[in-house]
């Protein structure tokens, strides 16, 4: 992806070598990108704000320092945006809410925006999530649904769905999520784009508005994984690194829990990278489905904790569909978060010890494609189901216990988006980025702008 | 107390000296305890179980390795006991229950007890607590209130009533007891002896019935400052050094939260200790009230998570005085256990702040002497308020953060004993035990057996 004849289709990696190489501008990027958000953002509704005064100021500032002969940073004249719970200065911090959208503007970016601004990155604006990041499929009842660019009566996922489909849909090659139980994965998986959950810890999450402080991940979103290693070098302070051999790796399918319930086509899309990689057959993470059921219930207890007094006098501002899970959240009995924190170190140590096994574990993002927006239940497994909390049914056991993931998109022209995560052990995001690029070169997994 | 010429009013060291010089057998130490115990616990209800055989069989091996030119250890013919919260090896660990008075008998001492023996203590038996180690006043449902030495109309104090009123009586120059709000400290000043709850993590915990994981600590009680320096440094594994002198060291007394409610006799005491030392005024710990509530509730919460199993199928077998508060805290909401969190982390950086200014800290024990057993209320600040939530006002908050406490017992004689705490930051005992002894030699605490 070298070619940056047409700037909203190149990679960031692309992009940032002409803009050094002196053939093509920041601005003239930047305009290229902004035209392409003012020709489908009206449909697909990616962002909630656009800082394009902002974003010519630092295109201008790339291509001077350009002029001059200086370095302009790794991502120079790079377009990018964040999921509109990262701090961007001069702009209230909404997370998706009503009752932030006139909270007092932030002093400064993230830090981890303000890195990528740093490498000569170029700030296009904040993208629509699900409110407080509470949920899968970015309806949003202030902002409106995002809508997938494969299909727009389909949702992007959530809660992070403006930053995926932004990058689908070719309004930016990276851009910033959050991935609490999913947030990250699941909207890249269901939008056809890559997604990187990092280890519990790895980036710094000041300047950006919590939801649950002992399940928060910060990562992003691009259309091939040398953008993703970028941007998350970048992010975590150190300098880029292009992504290395892979290697021999021991890599298995998880089974039991992740491959019950899921689609043919997910299963498939596991299958088919799982034969890529010469998988070693499966491997079972027991209790896979408590862990989701104590990731539901730490989610809850936490991010209820954080909205009480909130909740107490201004309820009716929230979305009715964040809402009365914040409520009772926030009046869960205490001993079943005990239980679930102590299920928890449990938990990690039978990860553990798969890792001594296995390099790299497989399992499917979502049970099945993106479901259609406003759609309420769906089937699976053979039963009818609710559609919101069953489409994290795969990811929640594995950010529960901060594992890093990249999610990989696989799918057949003219078939939805699906995703597969790609887990590995704590700190071993390398491994799971040299199989997500090896994968892309065997034409395994790909990302395209659609439309 | 270099006399052992009554062992039973000796202190340890004065014993373990003796009997390793050959001055005194081991056996003739461990008979006259055993006489004082039949003698007078059928009134004071210190001992559940006594362990006769056992303690003739390690006090005769003491005795055989001093014969046969061995080193018997800094706590040679030492009679220990401990708070039936302690796994004691072919016992059932009751904890005070009457539920776990059937459970399988421990495998094998808890460690500390283990250190305790090998460096040459006898084991007398297991004392009465309140259940589960959750009250002020060891009126245990199950096995009756432990009566207090010095008056036996009223309360030893609690949870480890039985440790604090074996030493008081002459039953055994060092126990051991467990403190999460103050149930080391309590007892001691209500019984006039000392008692150590050391800094939070100092010593071992397995082996012991849990009450609040995030709360508990295990410490001695004994009659002087150099018996609990011997008995804390073998439970850590350390060999013993005698208390150091405490030099020049800057010590306020606690304001506010501590200085209301108490009667003036609990004031009394702290100025006196106050003054012995050259306090240097007062200083104010902030929010104390703040951090007992959310003692409180973080009690009730950890509490009830580890009963709720077993409250689910067999509530009826607690203690009444136990059982509602277990019952409440395990449905308390989450979101006060997640404030409660958040303001410990607020409160100990309020503490390091004074650490920066002040070695040590005083305030009293409880607010007033022993209540009567079976007195429901009691008068405070000039309310009626009730008495067992009541007594561990002061303690609750200290406890609350893990900093390290000597209860040191300061009264007249004919009054009824009170108690001083000397708080120091986390990881100084040393310097509360220098002070304590300093008090001691001054003549301004003091601890005697009775009757």
């Amino acid at each position: 992806m070298q070619s940056v004849a047409v700037p909203h289709r190149a990679s960031a990696t692309a992009i940032a070598a002409a803009v050094r190489g002196g053939r093509i501008s920041a601005r003239a990027v930047l305009e290229d990108h902004l035209a392409r958000i003012a020709a489908h953002d009206g449909v697909f509704n990616c962002f909630t704000t656009l800082t394009t005064d902002r974003a010519r100021d630092e295109a201008d500032a790339v291509d001077a320092k350009i002029a001059a002969g200086g370095d302009a940073g790794p991502l120079a004249g790079v377009p990018v945006a964040v999921k509109n719970l990262y701090d961007i200065a001069g702009l209230p911090t909404r997370a998706g809410s009503k009752l932030y959208r006139d909270a007092a503007p932030a002093m400064a970016d993230a830090p981890v925006l303000a890195r990528l601004i740093d490498a000569g990155a170029v700030l296009l604006g904040a993208l629509n999530m699900d409110e407080f990041a509470y949920g899968f499929t970015t309806e949003n009842a202030h902002d409106g649904p995002t809508r997938n660019p494969h299909d727009v009566a389909r949702s992007a996922g959530g809660s992070s769905g403006g930053s995926a489909a932004a990058v689908a849909a070719g309004f930016a090659p990276i851009t910033l999520g959050s991935d609490t139980n999913g947030s990250i994965r699941l909207p890249a998986a269901l939008c056809g784009v890559f997604g990187l959950k990092p280890t519990y810890g790895a980036l710094d999450r000041c300047g950006t508005f919590p939801f649950v402080d002992s399940l928060d991940h910060l990562g992003p979103f691009a259309r091939c994984p040398e953008d993703i290693a970028r941007a998350f070098d970048v992010m975590r302070g150190v300098a880029p690194t292009p992504i290395g051999d892979a290697g021999e790796m021991r890599v298995a399918t998880l089974g039991g829990w992740f491959a019950q319930q899921a689609t043919p086509a997910a299963l498939d899309a596991v299958r088919l990278v799982a034969a890529a990689l010469g998988a070693q057959g499966e491997a079972v993470l027991p209790e896979a489905g408590r862990a989701r059921a104590a990731a539901f219930c730490i989610t809850a207890a936490e991010g209820g904790a954080l909205h009480f007094e909130m909740l107490k006098t201004r309820a009716e501002e929230y979305d009715p569909a964040t809402r009365p899970r914040l409520m009772a959240g926030a009046l869960l009995p205490a001993h079943i978060v005990q239980a679930a924190q102590r299920f928890r170190a449990w938990f990690a140590a039978q990860a553990a010890l798969l890792f001594e096994r296995y390099d790299a574990l497989l399992a499917p993002v979502t049970p099945c494609a993106a479901p259609l927006i406003g759609q309420a239940r769906m089937m699976l497994g053979g039963k009818e189901v609710p559609v919101r909390p069953n489409l994290g049914l795969y990811t929640q056991p594995i950010s529960f216990i901060g594992l890093p993931v990249v999610a990989v998109p696989v799918y057949a022209a003219g078939a939805l988006p699906l995703g597969v995560q790609i887990i590995t052990a704590p700190g071993r995001e390398a491994v799971g980025l040299a199989l997500a690029k090896r994968l892309e070169a065997d034409g395994v997994t790909r990302a395209a702008v659609v439309p």
